[in-house]
């Protein structure tokens, strides 16, 4: 997809299951996602917005699930996801201190495009997630605008910028420079083929844990650059899940929880420091928000066909967390701090990942 | 349905909603329930089992839900019913200290119906209540026996009989004589008539508490019968509720959680001693055990027809909790402990219910 | 407290405890309330803030936890209360589609008093609730700013209106005008006397359905008025407890689960349409933001003392409902949109309330 | 501990934390285990039994949370255990069908133990964790009685057997021998040195996926024999977690949820087909039955201590799975089915496992 360097560039190929075309949540049919991205100096923040499809969400909702791995975070929208098991907005990533502007602008966002909301229909509920880029960002600055959230729903595609990039322009991993990374994984099933998706926004964990495919790297880089002491890791990543495989919300929460299979396998101990949220759906069905006249039938895969997609989404997490590290650059943020890129790293010590 | 004296024998109705044909949980087309009564000096107690459908349940499951209002207790089976959103065995409820046989009793009864279980599938779920009889009953002696549970299980018809009978036997309720009791409410939707059926085994309160439709009816009996220390409640109840309408399993664990309003109505604080729970199951589609080549279709009804469901379940647990008090016997139990009936103190006070 | 004419002014006695002094939330030692009203034209809307104690809540934090009633709401923060069992902000009610900006203005609230936000420690936790008030305010205008915010955090006392005020400005109850409630009850054990204070914003329910102490006075007035149809409830209530009582967050848990029993006792059926969800605090214990060299020691009641919680929190939440609607004002909002006041409609058609 | 040889005999080092003396859940100070198995022809099986103190644990519990990692299992006592964080008899592994039977002995060594329950006061909530041996034992013989439970639980001792022993006789992992494993942690915080256990029943996995701390052994392994197809993963695990870290019920939630880390560390994606649960207790707090006059005074940990206990339950639950596996022997069992052991297939095709 992107003309960026990605973690299977190196050779590391992630578990068993083939890739969709771009390897990236994108190949979901229907989903694109946008960045806005604030480089300035001790500004290093942004806005990432995920379209789950291309109509209108409101009217015609997904099935969705949310799932807590850590909720030392302030992920807004979990409790109708898990109430109703839809989703009627877009997604927003962006930093901690910036959710009540993020709220509000999809809020606004929501309201121009149905105007019977507040009127004749009730409300709507805003999703948006977080992590903390306070170590790179001037996060008390809030310098997101509502602005900037429009123009992130504004500029989706199906091309995903990793890296960097967007909400992730500030985040740390492993104590290397994180953001965003996505891929994607095909499920064969008796009754056709579908796609799992996953994008994270990662901002968790030390170096000296971080394994790539089962190897201790980050031991190894550890011991290069003689880092005399590691700080503590505050834990916290967004991971966003979309498929077309048909699935109950019961079914996806099972999915969604499975993420973290593939987040440990990346070395992460998932410590208590900040929010670690899944939101995932389905673009299977399309749940009308106006009442019918007679019943809905929701098309779900039988239990037994389950394990593809708990194979798929924790090689798809694996791999994305990989991908937001290794497509990561070097920055210099806030009063100077600043975070390597993983690649320069690699070069730099001449280390090989398969 | 009974010749028992139930509670709209006495003038009272709840809420607004007509009743099914029986006012049981048996008018939901399919669902029977049978007693195993055992009432005998200090032993008094029992087995009731409701079979949700007629069919083989593990090889045709059932959309099901499980809600802990209160997890004092040891209701066993509840994991698999959240994780799997199906039922696959009968409901049995017994005392306590039971549970262990009347599981083994349960598995013992699937297995002979289904050879392949542990052989050329995995295993099967017992769904198993309780509530705590030791007052009346001589807990401890544990005299249920598999051939107890055997029995209720062949018994069950649709004609179910209410108060101090099948696990009923021992159980109080407001500081009287509890038990078994049942009741249903017909939900009329634009696709069609369904039943919403409950079946309650009372043991919880204290007389000062009770009311019936809102009337203060133990305030004033207990000012009658100048009782001069109330009991503390051990607040155990188990709400079995059975219904043909199409749901998910979420919109099924929304309905049942709604079971709390009518047992609110008639008095309950929810005590800290006991268990609480709710099992709930449609019968509108059958979920089959072994792999399908296709993806399954389950129909449900639009979110905005859920609130009838919800008021029928209120009024179906209210009334039922009542038809448990009104049709219990005086019983003299384990060391002269007794407990009066209601309908006896009604009628000796001449108090009227409405 | 308040010149207001309560429910118990009324000869309504809802209960078997004693209330506090004031019967309000503000009972519980250093709980103050504040509240911003907004009423001119379309707008009738508002802010109603809750201050847990009166020193740096985020450098000493309270035990808390949260329970959801009807998640189809917008409620922020619930996941971090559950995770780590503690609040640290003040608590915001406000209408729907203004969570985003009351977020925004908490969040500048808390960065103010706390310098190390964001510097040398983490972020914030934002407790903002929510009820739709669209039928008597134009929520689409969204007219709440930081500013009101800001007031309503300022003018907090232990005295609080009830009625059309903050929060509760265009609320609805039973179809009659709602909004803001408390009361209060004392807990007598053995190691000391405790408050449990309850305070609700009411925005729920069908005239018919509505109970006063198990009177059916909803149905009465119903066909006083000859109301000819019956809109459709979107059932919100937002209900926020605070107690003295040393508890777990385990604990704490348990008792706000049980104000569903004094909202059920109101003629509640919680329906599908909007969000209810309980908050809790407990002031026993200060909990520091910064890391201790030495082990916490929390005390917590023996699990036995827990019924008169659970009593307390079912009589204060029935009677905090109760005085939303009686003290509630007659009100034309947006678009000739009008609720009348139960205390006029009393008076015009001579009811009695006992 | 053993003379069995053990993961570490093979040189494999998991993690960075240091491990107890006997690198055992027995490291933890007063935690003993006890087996008893059955291994004759058809019937490979047995039971395992944990007692977390040595005192009357009804009387003195202990705090304790359990985790469901996925609910497709047949535990029992877990609603009791959410509702009030405590843990009042020992814990008995066994197979999936012998539940019952197992629940039954557990309640009659607890009544012997304890003659006021079922009659001054309530009952009791029995620990019954289970998976399913049907490959190499035949589970519908349900060969476990009562005497094997009360067996089991007299036998128990700091010293512990791992592999093919007690409930583990049966159990496959990995498509090898699994079973009964063991591992520990020291934590070292201001104000203490603590231990972490963790005990393992281990009965899921393909070959294909095993890792040992990160090699991909069992892909090696794999194309070594040649193996044509690969079976479909049944996915069970049992956890067992006890510490002796002042915790809260709450702390100790997020603790055991961490354990899948590990577990995912070892290969493991999750599947379906069966019950993955942690029961987790801490030896800290005695919490006693009986009403106290006074509040409970509960110490735990600031909760900016826990990731060292985050990182531990990671790495003894994977060495935990690692030495279920490497301690396993090679077992023919029902109608020849058979499972070879990890040590055997080392040997035999002489891969090194660091």
């Amino acid at each position: 997809m992107s003309k960026q360097k990605r973690i299977r560039d190196y050779g590391v190929k992630i578990g068993k299951l083939e890739t969709g075309h771009y390897n990236s949540i994108t190949d979901v049919d229907g989903v694109t996602v946008g960045h806005v991205t604030i480089s300035d100096k001790d500004m290093h923040t942004g806005v990432t917005a995920i379209l789950p499809h291309q109509g209108n969400l409101f009217k015609e909702k997904l099935i969705a699930s949310s799932h807590v791995i850590n909720g030392f975070g302030k992920t807004m929208g979990t409790i109708q996801i898990n109430e109703l098991g839809t989703i009627e907005t877009p997604i927003l990533l962006t930093n901690t201190l910036s959710i009540g502007t993020a709220a509000d602008a999809l809020i606004e966002y929501m309201l121009e495009q149905n105007l019977e909301i507040g009127r004749t229909t009730g409300t709507v509920n805003p999703i948006i997630c977080e992590c903390n880029d306070m170590f790179l960002n001037d996060v008390r600055a809030r310098i997101i605008t509502k602005e900037h959230v429009f123009e992130a729903l504004k500029n989706t595609s199906s091309f995903v910028t990793e890296g960097t990039v967007g909400a992730g322009t500030g985040m740390l991993c492993y104590s290397l420079k994180g953001g965003i990374g996505t891929a994607s994984r095909l499920m064969k099933m008796d009754h056709g083929i579908y796609t799992m998706g996953v994008l994270v926004l990662s901002n968790f964990g030390i170096l000296s844990d971080l394994k790539v495919n089962g190897k201790a790297v980050g031991a190894e880089l550890r011991d290069a650059i003689l880092q005399e002491r590691e700080e503590q890791d505050k834990g916290s990543i967004i991971i966003i899940v979309g498929t077309d495989l048909p699935v109950s919300e019961r079914q996806l929460n099972r999915i969604i929880k499975r993420a973290i299979t593939g987040l440990s396998r990346t070395g992460s101990i998932i410590t208590t420091g900040s929010g670690e949220v899944v939101i995932g759906f389905s673009t299977a069905t399309k749940i009308p928000h106006d009442k019918t006249s007679h019943c809905l039938t929701v098309p779900m895969i039988h239990e037994e066909d389950i394990d593809l997609a708990f194979r798929a989404i924790g090689e798809a997490t694996e791999e994305a967390v990989l991908n937001s590290l290794i497509t990561a650059t070097h920055v210099v943020g806030r009063d100077g701090n600043e975070r390597p890129a993983f690649k320069d790293l690699l070069e730099k010590f001449n280390l090989k990942l398969s």
